[in-house]
């Protein structure tokens, strides 16, 4: 029997520079909203979804043909786009055999910062046990990697993580402060998540936009079993063998 | 009726740069051990503790009269040195009318880096109901810097913070996700704290070191009265109004 592998959960993208990644699974994870719709883009169709940082990365590829460009800031679409960050603009065939190339607040950047590991997926509640699934098949060193707000803590994205560390902890070494804090949220939270989300600042900020309908769908567990993986720069769904599901 | 002044938590000293320091109250935390020992001294009488980041710089003071230096690193006392980190060793009188010199792996050096603030505080619990009395009565915005490990995040300190956004929260302003995660921390701890922070790294790092007494002792509220402030790179103690107390 080897050594379990390790698992371990990173608060913020400020502190990335203390864990080294090399050789490692990162699982990036802005569960309001840019991984959640990221996972839905792929789940209606879409070919690939392309994670850029800037505005004018995302604009530059405006004239290829079958790409569809959405751009959030602040928890906003940005001026001028078609398409924002939430999850419901892409459930209605827009994006079937299209790619999207996407640039949020949080979401992307973090997917960015984190080249240097062997593998990078996407998680969100909505494929909770297919990205569990993978995570336990791959049983290799594993970083969950809160994409916070503005590099500060979140909220959301703590409470997802510990929801993985409460899943997978007998199967892996888990044996830092972060993770014990992040399953300890979690299991105070899940009795009635939504409630509990209300007292995050984002839930307060989207709602201020009107999107609390945004933030129910992103919290419900187990919608699809696609598990995005960056593959040469773009996310496209990860093989899920058939005795994994 | 002014508006009320912000409380807000740092969850590790690597996440400074992005909290403006100026005009602000910073409280220190390093729950276990270096900012409840450094209290401890003062209550023993010490003239003043000189926090130090390195071991250069406290071994600089060794020809000084009335001056006793104290080096951690890890958790242990560093070798060539006579005192550490634990706060038994500044109980038996050896403090009295001295100045302490101590330079620790984590609480040293989150106060060197607060030095932008108007004013820097330590806290622990054995000094919290003071302290938060302390900090009610000056009503100006306030920073609760956990110490952290090795910058990572940590849980004792996480706690500590969260009992004081538990007390004063009502007081001020508190808007951020890492206040309200410490809070649910400490609320999730207080009924066994010793059990809880039996999960916690430096608990496991300390036992190993034999001083599981020095964790029961960095447990224990309000044993004292004393503030530690600093004022011109050294920690005296705070006035405290009678009416304060």
């Amino acid at each position: 029997m080897p050594d379990k592998s390790s698992l371990e959960v990173i608060l913020t993208p400020n502190l990335l520079p203390l864990y080294p990644l090399q050789g490692k699974v990162v699982v990036v994870i802005d569960v309001l909203r840019a991984t959640t719709t990221m996972t839905v883009a792929l789940d209606q169709g879409a070919t690939k979804v392309i994670p850029v940082e800037s505005i004018e990365e995302c604009l530059s590829y405006k004239d290829k043909p079958d790409h569809i460009l959405a751009g959030e800031r602040g928890g906003q679409k940005v001026e001028g786009f078609s398409y924002g960050n939430s999850p419901f603009e892409y459930m209605d065939g827009v994006v079937k055999g299209k790619t999207l190339v996407l640039t949020t607040t949080n979401g992307t950047r973090a997917i960015k910062m984190s080249s240097d590991a062997k593998e990078i997926l996407i998680g969100g509640f909505l494929n909770f046990s297919a990205l569990t699934r993978w995570l336990l098949n791959e049983s290799t060193d594993t970083v969950l990697l809160c994409s916070g707000w503005r590099d500060k803590f979140n909220l959301e994205d703590t409470i997802f993580a510990g929801a993985i560390i409460n899943h997978l902890k007998e199967y892996f070494l888990v044996d830092s402060d972060s993770a014990f804090a992040a399953e300890k949220l979690y299991l105070n939270s899940r009795r009635n998540m939504l409630h509990y989300m209300k007292q995050s600042s984002h839930y307060k900020r989207l709602a201020k936009f009107g999107v609390v309908n945004d933030i129910k769908y992103c919290l419900r567990p187990d919608l699809t079993n696609v598990v995005p993986i960056l593959k040469d720069g773009a996310l496209v769904r990860a093989d899920i063998s058939k005795d994994m599901i």
